[in-house]
């Protein structure tokens, strides 16, 4: 139990906004859910669901919904970020506007902006100006909001630049069903929650081909060893990808129907192309603007990403689906030790 | 397409052993085929089926099937062992009494010797004496016996203390369905494939307690985490278990309902005590051996491995499943890297 009860904002009411406050409410926080559909907020004050997102579940009597992002910032120290990162720097720019003291910013989302290649911590350090922003931390790990919502055994990394704000955050958040490890890599727990939407997309491709388990571990393998080999070359901890935020998460997005970007890749492999996938998912596929940002930072930092390429290539240059994934299957490297070793060579003795 | 063909014996036409000589089929070598059964063998000659173990599989007319050894060995300076751990000495002993020429063994099972502790390569050398046994390698990774028979994509790694010998088996094998990766780390190749059993049984467990899929993630980070420690404490090379017979394999077995040892933990996870579970199964269930030998190492070792301790615990003084999870689940410790810094510390600059 928390020694501590807080006013926190959560902003963002989708389902992993939601989860999250749901959990900081089981630790008897005063949560306050920001969205902007007011029909959303209504149902969450009033019926103490919100079943878009969180179908059958209950939320606890801590939450409370609002649609005024004003109201929901008044008194507030503590935010939590649960926006898709194309909105995030919308909505800072409205916090912005609206804070009145320093803020403690926790993002939770997973990506990387194309073009300027900033990660998440990074585009709210260039959005709030120094005064208004106390730290950032993030959370990630594998975690479907769904699994969250029903307290089932969860387990997350918390990381910022100032490990005494990720430990206070880890206290906040940390109770029997959520456990939350710290970890001072804030570069590699971004990168790892980030790119990992690209190898579960990957995944999906394969099982709508039909090609099984064994081939869906093999990718899952080799994905890590290019996130590893990314990161790594942007001054992550390579241990991080071993952890949590790395093979954690990406296991659990690449196996679990649950998943979006597994979802979308799925749909692609089954043969549709990507304007019909999105049609019919209807909800932002992170992986797909990740996959464009992971494809100019492999070129940024001259990191060999062969499923990223890939990916990318089918995703916006219309290549061949079944071909693509075949070639990747086929590379004729067969020294395992030589992907591997490009990871750490230089680390180890 | 590999340049030579052999004639190649495969002892143990179980589901792994027939799917092997398939692959070793389609490669155009002449496979023998070798089980203890007269039936089923007469079905693989007869009927060119093995259904007890491939159902619905059409064996290629390059697999013969032998009842008797000294008949399948005839000639032959290439093994390929695919009998369970337990019975591997045993057949070893028939082997050796009957082997004319030094042979080549490659063992595909995966398992550690309770109480001498050793690996099998290291029972393999301990059984045929030197002048009948030219190399040993091991072949390990991400290979559902089924999806091999179903010809889909499928990549494993083979080792051996003499790189030569495993690039040669690499030829046998390799074609567009079967890709084989060389790594010369033997011991981490057999301690991954061994070690991931356990954490399979784990994971069925906390799956049969309805825990979910982020808690089997997090299950999976820190079996990882743990194979690693032990692992390299042998000797192994740490990168070893970034790669295919590491977490590739564990992937694979922990994700799966084709894996005996995930489906025994899911009984177990459901209340069944083990001699139940046993029973219900009516095969070999590699990680319940492996655990207690993976304990016995831990002491030897002095290795911190907190999930085989307590599935030793649960399977073998009867210690209750769900409070031993809720433990595992709920440990102290807050600080991840504190988990994976054990395993690479010392090896990082």
């Amino acid at each position: 139990m928390p020694k501590e009860t807080k006013s926190i904002a959560v902003i963002g009411a989708g389902s992993w906004g939601t989860a999250l406050a749901m959990v900081l409410a089981d630790n008897h926080h005063e949560v306050r859910l920001w969205g902007h559909k007011k029909n959303q907020i209504n149902e969450i004050n009033e019926q103490h669901t919100n079943r878009k997102y969180l179908p059958e579940i209950e939320l606890p009597a801590g939450i409370t919904g609002y649609s005024s992002l004003g109201q929901a910032l008044e008194g507030i120290t503590d935010i939590i970020l649960a926006v898709p990162t194309k909105a995030i720097r919308g909505v800072l720019g409205q916090i912005r506007e609206l804070a009145k003291k320093p803020l403690m910013v926790v993002h939770v989302s997973k990506g990387i902006e194309p073009d300027t290649l900033l990660r998440i911590s990074e585009m709210i350090e260039e959005e709030m100006p120094a005064e208004l922003l106390k730290d950032v931390v993030v959370l990630s790990g594998p975690s479907h909001a769904e699994e969250v919502s029903q307290r089932h055994p969860t387990t997350v990394a918390v990381s910022s630049k100032n490990m005494a704000a990720a430990e206070r955050i880890q206290d906040l958040f940390i109770n029997q069903n959520f456990r939350v490890y710290t970890n001072p890599d804030i570069v590699g727990v971004e990168i790892g929650g980030a790119l990992k939407n690209i190898i579960a997309l990957a995944a999906g491709i394969t099982d709508g081909l039909g090609y099984g388990d064994n081939a869906k571990a093999a990718l899952i393998t080799r994905g890590l060893a290019e996130i590893s080999r990314l990161g790594t070359a942007m001054g992550a901890n390579p241990l991080t990808f071993s952890g949590l935020a790395g093979i954690g998460d990406l296991i659990v997005t690449c196996t679990s129907i649950h998943s979006r970007n597994w979802r979308a890749g799925n749909l692609l492999g089954k043969g549709q192309n990507l304007n019909e996938v999105l049609e019919n998912m209807g909800m932002i596929v992170e992986g797909v603007r990740t996959t464009k940002a992971a494809f100019q930072l492999a070129e940024k930092y001259s990191v060999n990403m062969p499923i990223t390429n890939a990916l990318y290539n089918v995703l916006f240059n219309g290549r061949n689906v079944k071909e693509s994934v075949d070639i990747l299957m086929n590379r004729t490297k067969t020294a395992e030790m030589e992907d591997l070793f490009n990871v750490l060579d230089s680390r180890l003795k």
